[in-house]
């Protein structure tokens, strides 16, 4: 079958053919549509310290999928051939505390397509039956290959309600609008994007938010103030991973509010830990992977109701082996998400 | 009336004569029958970079005590003359949305007593009606001194249920062991104290931990492991403000974990966000003051139900004239709680 | 001044003379611009056996209003003349374990402007400054005179988040309907209703309700299953107070599902404890009130967000002197919510 | 193998041979060395309206147990032979929304070993690998035998955090009996049972109750208020299924109080909904099995801290072939636990 091969260490990828592989008994064999292209993927592309850390050539990559079961193990319950199905990328261990208890999403042993084990950007992909998501027919093979990333905003933006709050979110990337799109969808009441790329901001208004500023702005703490009666929002979803936008946020944070936070800085941070943490009786949510099924569920309700804003934000439909150019539309900042589609 | 002063900038206290003060139409007056040391007062006598920016001599410091109702404004409501009280010596302003909501105790206009105005160490202090807590029979003078510093820790514990989980809490300072005290009364299956100093480390063993370590030893995160099945502690109660504590107290909880963190650290501190906070999905919480008077409730219930450990941490009572003994026990470490008690 | 008085055991009210009202030192005197009716003025229009049990006449009734401080006593603070404001009726003692502990809503001795004092039918009307709520310019008065009811159905639905849920609404009063409008504003994925006035169905349809069925059709159960992939409801708001509409809410729910349940039967009821609750694992709230202030915040936002919602369920604007005519509109079912507007 | 079997409708157990089962791919083959008899194994001794509607005879009853391990399915992952284990006798389906979001304690289809099919009265018993709880060296057989219980137990106080709380438990059969204990050990501040039964209450008291009154004495509401400020408890557990204890129990909570509800009354019930439930603040929550599997890590914390009050309430040990004295000593009333145990 062909693939997407990061081959050996260093920058780029490479497109190539592998043995089709071959499902175990708890597993299924998956024939894939379409895959959307994640920062992960970016970053193995561009094979940065973290990639050089974990990645181990060669591996084929992609984790945002969806696709067609073709053949199932025989302990694979609940799975009929043909069924198109999308599937959670963490594979995890099942029998860790965390595994038992329904936390699966901080399994302390888990492995991740496309990282750790070979991934969907590929005509075919093997995984645990129990992983898989069945995609109902209203939602478009495009639309379900994002589950993944919609999923890690799903899982911020509920990790804390925000019906009827004044939210700031900091990071328009992909994930980051998504979280635009679903708190627009979970009911917040005003939301407030800071994003330094003026296009983000541009998507960020399209799909939900009411204010889209610029953070190095003078002016931003001022108008955040303005929305608030001087107190700050009530919610922030902090998205982008960026030192500097995390201290904003925390600081743009009313007392008693809730951060809720996602977005992985490349080394240690600081903070001011009395000021943002303990006078301001502040709540601090780490947000990892999503919540199995639980944001499963809630995603596919989105997918259901508000086609419109996911439309948007997949900006690029590109045939598989142009993956290339779907890279360099993100590197330039020029694509929200990219989706590969299959010729099978 | 005698009083304890804070008369001009620099180190020391100095005993003085002031008025009796009055009190408006919503306060009461109260003569002062025993009043706590806090760590806050210890920093003002030190006159170091927090007390330089806040304290603006002369000032009648002190801010735990109990006493006993002598005179009441016009429009102070529900209080009689002879009532023995405690009080929150955070002075809300009522009419901000924190106050409005229940949340007083991050009112963004808080006033403290012996802080930001003349504190208790006096024979006589005027206090906001709402602020009073009436003090049952069965709780003794020098305890009810400390309903203050106990709130602090019962709202750090109950910040975070703890019924049959493993804590661990840095910092064994007043604060630290009256946690350790409220945590076990409160059900926690197991708890780990993480102090440097080794006679702390002795009373915190007396009052109710499992395990008493020096954060400096090399053992601890096998201790902590081999207690967890290797997964780390479910609960972190931090009560040190050390940068060092708060990284190791982060670093030894397990996925999923919560974090209720009091202790102030002097500057910014730095932490790993990545490691600790989002691939753990932790959730941290910020405690500041006590809640009202939901705390004092609390406090109130395991004053009734657990006077031996309090009696405990209460090492030293001292005429209110000998208060020097008293900061300099603290300073070297040799008292836990110091209460000066009055003799009218 | 002029009011709307039940001024003896019976059915019926009367309009009558009564000597202008003057403010306590906490208090302050309002003039009234509009006001709204509610059930419960009904009820006492109907002497119905709450009203004979509760209502000791003669009494000026209604407690939905807005209107304009005139006067304000000595110890008022933070009161303007001439400021716009409403109020919350429930007059707290400030002083019981649920006061003291930010849950005034369900104070043990709480006093109902209109019910167990004067209320709001008249051109002026006393109350305490602490419950005064100023309201924004944007907000007109024939809106801010339903802060009330509208608060009851925030507090139902802020009391379980709704956010991307699946919601089953019994009951389309006027509270029932202000409940669709807040729940489509705070995120439910898909609103039921279930009424049995088609008027008021399609008065749902238009504020938020995906589906608005009639509770006695055969079809409901298969309606709500076919929705929820046959599991049912995520969260019941049960706003009718019918013994059968809780019995078919509470059997539309799926397990693990909440419901919060505001309306109050006339009698006991009978339920199904084992099957319903049990073995459903379900969680049921039951809503008093308005949170003090939190829902006076969230209901103040939805107002600034959502105004053209309220228009529709304020279906009648009449003179405060034709107030007869309002009752009767409601008594027949004609009306949603009438506003009666003051000339001064 | 030996068995302990209802052979037909009607009242009775008989004691017979039956083959060793065999295990599917997914299940473990144990050998049972203790077994502990529930009310649920006397509700189908004395066949009653129940057992008549759901038991299908012949089938071997029993589901709380220890045992080990003696051969295992090849799909049956990270089983050892040998090892020591008890089970979660609530067979799930693994698929429905319920399982797949951890909530598998409410599964919608489940199947419950002694119930549904066979059950654990027996010398082996086959079950699925996945519901096998390893047990720690330290717990003994007999303790061992009584997870299931304890779990109920446990599941209803973890509930609401119960820490410092004036609670109220309602029944003290063995799960009631269970939940005085871990409530106990949950930081309880003090707790009151209510219980007909003398020789019950006395064991209450042995077992961790401050208070254990006869629910028909007329100074029950009384002697509750005394110990709440006149305001009622904090928590109820209800573990009877009486109608007249889950009237009783709610009527003596304080507003805003949580009542976790475990038994299940024979028929539907009334209650006050209006007072009890809106006008209060209520919050009811329904208990159902034991969460899967954070309720057995929170039991064998239990069991490895507080062994004597498992022993207090595991009166009775016989040996398997004596199990009709078991049961009548559990019909009058005059064993709490008792344990059946195998000599193999």
């Amino acid at each position: 079958m062909k693939a997407i091969f990061k081959l050996s260490p260093g920058r780029g990828l490479a497109f190539g053919e592998a043995p089709v592989p071959e499902p175990g008994p708890r597993e299924v064999l998956i024939r894939v549509r379409a895959a959307g292209i994640c920062g992960t993927d970016l970053h193995i592309y561009g094979w940065d310290r973290w990639s050089q850390e974990r990645i181990r050539p060669p591996l084929i990559i992609g984790h945002e999928f969806v696709g067609e079961v073709v053949a199932a193990g025989g302990m694979a319950a609940k799975v009929e051939v043909g069924q198109r199905v999308s599937a959670e990328g963490h594979i995890t261990c099942g029998h860790c505390t965390y595994c038992r208890t329904g936390n699966g999403h901080i399994c302390r042993d888990v492995k991740i397509i496309g990282v750790d084990r070979d991934g969907c950007f590929a005509e075919y992909i093997c995984i645990d039956a129990n992983n898989l998501w069945p995609v109902p027919d209203e939602i478009p093979d495009h639309h379900a290959a994002v589950f993944d990333p919609l999923g890690n905003a799903m899982h911020t933006v509920m990790a804390e309600p925000v019906g009827g709050k004044l939210l700031l979110i900091t990071g328009a990337g992909a994930i980051g609008l998504f979280a635009v799109a679903v708190a627009r969808y979970a009911g917040a009441s005003r939301i407030i994007v800071l994003e330094p790329n003026p296009r983000k901001r541009e998507i960020a208004l399209q799909v939900g938010a009411d204010l889209a500023l610029n953070p190095a702005d003078k002016g931003v703490e001022r108008e955040v103030m303005k929305l608030s009666d001087g107190l700050g929002a009530e919610v922030l979803l902090e998205m982008s991973g960026s030192p500097a936008a995390i201290e904003q946020g925390l600081h743009l944070l009313r007392n008693g509010a809730c951060a809720c936070v996602l977005g992985i800085p490349p080394d240690r941070i600081t903070i001011d830990w009395g000021r943002e943490v303990i006078f301001k009786g502040l709540t601090i949510k780490g947000i990892n992977g999503r919540r199995m099924f639980d944001t499963w569920y809630q995603s596919q309700n989105f997918m259901l109701r508000d086609q419109e804003r996911i439309d948007r934000l997949i900006t690029h439909r590109l045939p598989f082996d142009e993956f290339e150019r779907g890279f360099e539309l993100l590197e330039h900042g020029q694509a929200v998400k990219v989706v590969l589609e299959m010729n099978h």
